[in-house]
């Protein structure tokens, strides 16, 4: 019973998430693991001046491939934000590599610091008219529900699979429902009886809330529900005023997806504990809402809080409005202080990730546009939302039928290739003028959920450069114009990851939307590049672009570019 | 999607724990599970009158042996009342048929609208030096721990094991969390640096807190506190104080064990609503705490609340301070309705569970106890406690040195005799007059943990026949004086459990009861039964009997009757 502790941490506030209290008392650690709150003889002291001690902080729903960092890289930028652990859903690689995607984030992760817990992907493809890189049924995700870091099953983005009853759906929740796992929602604007069938499918969490009186009929409905503050759609202050001292525990912080400059330059859910507090919430639910609901909801039964047992992931802050975050321990090691990381984390082969681009060889003319009747449908970028506007407008075409943009100030092209399984297949659409490019072409390989390549350019010429230079780069985005590469950021991971760190991928990133701006002129209100990456996704009104040519989302169906 | 429901109740006021509101809504079930809260078509309606709609009501530690009923008597009991779940412990059972026992209480309650959840007794026999009928091993539970309703491992007792790491324990504690189940505990008075210990062991839960500073010490190092109020020990008004909103989440509700008179006449769960609302507690926690609080505690991840996809548990109440149940669902279906079950619970076949009372045929003298030198430890009784008093008392003995009560007026004999496997074993100790029987004799094979027959009387003549009446009942309590049998309550079910219903099990209890004070002159302080019943435990200080004669828990060692 006199037992020596490995770590000992003096002089700290520590926040109880269990009681709500503070308390000042020594935290013992022993074998990764709290000990206690006895002052025990220990191999190491630390004197934490009077700082807030808090547990680990955890995110509750993100997909670590959006931060275009390799998870090693994407844990060395969190930690020292506070982060320790994240339940990530990989269904970005997972649909340009399946299972051996899923392989390697498992792989890439497990001997990590940062806790990484995975949802398995419920949508892949997100419909079956997606030209995917793979296809993920009930039986190919069995193998993967067993594993402890596996949480559960990821976000059922097919609402109508779910509300039919699809037997396949149905089959991939029951495997995780009956396995005591849990299954993530995406149910943007449902309401109501669909909303209750939906939920009582098995679903118990929700991320995609934008206003509170969804928020308010999720948790009434017994869902928890996530606050996240992403690059693409920031809710977490639009949400907040629906979090209640009665409500609180069923509420969560997630970040679904990052950029990397954005992590760097605000953080992470240390961010997300700033915004909320900042707002008027206060700090201990903030707190919690960070920790131990989120372990409470994915079932983490050893994570969230500092108590004996629990994995001693904990951070020490200043205080409990700024959260800058001094000190890291992750399973009792200290892995990050200041601001910066401790050690360097060991690559990971990921040579099986590479080469994922596999383009047809391009035919003469590949983004030949013949709209003889000269009424086409177009595109309508929107800032600052992933909804697009679908209009039809006069176009002036050649003497043979064939869309020039010379001829159409303003239009551009837009095109998304086929690029997994080299079949060829282009389709090839216009943007409006409210997106603004100019003077070349912009391609990336990034593209939900895909991941086909897509590439927009007032030219043919520059789109086509563009086009060959990411294919060669093995995936990234691509800026050319005049016929030359203006800029790149290589993603030779399933052309949707980095092998750079944070700070080079961030810069790169910064300097490709730089001259977005100030090359392409294309208006500011857009993030430029993510503008591109969501225009394939055929599940978010109104009008999409895939491999296969425009879809119509309110009617679901492919629609020919010529207008009637 | 339109969907037809089997029940929709219109005009309730609906308790929704996840929100903390209440709302006027109607409730859809289908199949068992609610639907939603839309109006759909439904093959019955009911009208709830604007009464309040609530969780069905969970006990989140109970001994179901300790209502003497059988567990179909305990359901229509208990189900009028708006208990729906509860989370069993049977390890009364399990001390005196081991596996057999579990296998009855799984088989008993399989078919039962009380949705009875176990959690696998976890010290059987309490210690080593115990006669018990059975022992579990780690390898004797692990068949049992994969059950869908097996929701852990039962309650923690033998503390000094856990805290020195005994294997055995750590085998059972182990395989429960490596299932992701849960572990109870028990450990009134710990603290400090051995709680911080207890718990590290992955115990999460306390039913055995009677100061608000215990109670606050476990929640702040992440345990669930249950507040108890049972027969023997009421603990919820003590505790409620320390229910703070900020630790709510983290109390919940227990009757751990109930004499069926009690469960008749104040209730089960429905009766720590009541106490705790009329005591200041706001309603809403009150039912979370009866409710979502538990369900979250051992994973019921379908229970808890009021929302779709979960199991259709719900009671109908007239008003949140007197929780009057009016109805009670479990799974859908009505089962009970203003006080009475509306169906027969059909008998189970408990043939395995009779003639457990196997004595050794009694010698000539059983009850002769030699004291030569004239001076006895004495056991105290103590009304109101299990605790009992530890004192030296000079004696009158006979010319060859035997004690008899003649002699001595208010010191009576107490002898507790091993009644599992005929091994003949008997201890004899001396009660003092604090307790008061006088005219007889008293015999019980309710006698924890072991469960071993004991006898108190003021003469050995009686002491014989009613021993040798609950032997020939198979179990029981007896009565006996002036040579003839005054009173019986057969508990032919392994000697724990009548074969009757409550009313009649409790009827005569309190006839028995009645006896205790009218004929025996028991002080009224005492509840004469259970003061026997807890004699032979020697967990608890200061001084107990078994079959192998007196021990002393404070030296936690057997001590002679003869002090020097």
């Amino acid at each position: 019973m006199n037992m020596r502790a490995n770590l000992r941490i003096d002089n700290a506030r520590v926040l109880d998430v269990y009681s709500g209290e503070i308390a000042d008392m020594p935290v013992c650690v022993r074998e990764g693991r709290i000990l206690g709150f006895s002052r025990l003889e220990a191999d190491e002291t630390v004197d934490a001046g009077g700082a807030f001690l808090l547990p680990g902080l955890i995110d509750a729903h993100i997909h670590l491939e959006s931060s275009m960092l390799c998870p090693a890289c994407f844990a060395q930028a969190v930690l020292p934000r506070g982060t320790v652990t994240v339940i990530a859903d990989p269904h970005e690689i997972a649909n340009v590599k399946g299972t051996a995607g899923l392989a390697y984030m498992l792989e890439a992760t497990r001997q990590l610091p940062l806790d990484v817990r995975f949802m398995l992907p419920s949508c892949v493809p997100a419909l079956p008219v997606e030209d995917a890189g793979a296809s993920l049924s009930a039986e190919d995700l069995l193998p993967w529900l067993d594993s402890p870091r596996v949480a559960g099953l990821g976000e059922m983005m097919n609402v109508p699979g779910v509300l039919n009853g699809d037997a396949e759906l149905m089959a991939k929740a029951r495997a995780a429902l009956d396995r005591g796992k849990k299954v993530d929602g995406h149910s943007p604007g449902l309401s109501g009886q669909s909303l209750d069938a939906y939920i009582a499918a098995g679903i118990s969490t929700d991320h995609e809330c934008s206003t509170v009186e969804e928020m308010q009929e999720r948790i009434r409905r017994g869902m928890y529900v996530l606050l996240r503050e992403s690059t693409a759609s920031r809710d977490l202050l639009r949400l907040l005023p629906g979090v209640t001292p009665a409500n609180a525990r069923r509420c969560l912080f997630c970040s679904d997806d990052l950029h990397p400059a954005e992590i760097l330059e605000n953080g992470h859910i240390d961010h997300h504990l700033r915004l909320a507090v900042a707002a008027g919430l206060d700090p201990v639910s903030a707190v919690r809402m960070a920790t131990l609901n989120a372990a409470e909801c994915y079932g983490l039964i050893d994570k969230g809080g500092i108590a004996p047992g629990r994995v001693a992931d904990m951070i020490l802050v200043d205080n409990l409005r700024d959260f800058r975050v001094r000190a890291v321990w992750a399973a009792g090691r200290l892995v990050a202080g200041n601001g910066r990381m401790l050690e360097a984390l060991p690559p990971v082969d990921d040579a099986a990730m590479r080469g994922s681009v596999r383009l047809a060889p391009l035919p003469a003319h590949p983004f030949a546009l013949r709209i003889p009747g000269g009424k086409a449908r177009v595109i309508r970028l929107l800032p600052r939302s992933l909804i697009t506007g679908h209009h039809v407008r006069t176009v002036n075409v050649t003497a043979d039928g064939f869309f020039d943009c010379a001829l159409n100030p303003g239009l551009v092209k837009v095109a998304v290739l086929e690029r997994h399984h080299a079949t060829g297949k282009i389709g090839v659409g216009l943007l409006d003028e409210n997106y603004g490019l100019q003077g070349g072409a912009i391609a990336t390989s990034v593209a939900h959920d895909s991941h086909n390549l897509v590439v927009v350019g007032d030219n043919d010429d520059d789109m086509r450069l563009a086009v060959e230079e990411t294919a060669r780069l093995g995936g990234g985005v691509v800026m050319a114009a005049d016929s030359r590469i203006l800029a790149a950021l290589p993603l030779p991971v399933a052309g949707l990851m980095s092998d750079r760190d944070a700070e080079e991928t961030a810069d790169a990133m910064r300097e490709l939307l730089r001259l977005a701006r100030v090359h392409f002129h294309i208006r500011e209100e857009f993030d430029a590049l993510m503008a591109l990456s969501f225009l394939p996704l055929p599940v978010i009104p109104h009008l999409k672009i895939t491999a296969r040519g425009l879809f119509d989302v309110d009617v679901f169906r492919f629609v020919h570019i010529a207008a009637p």
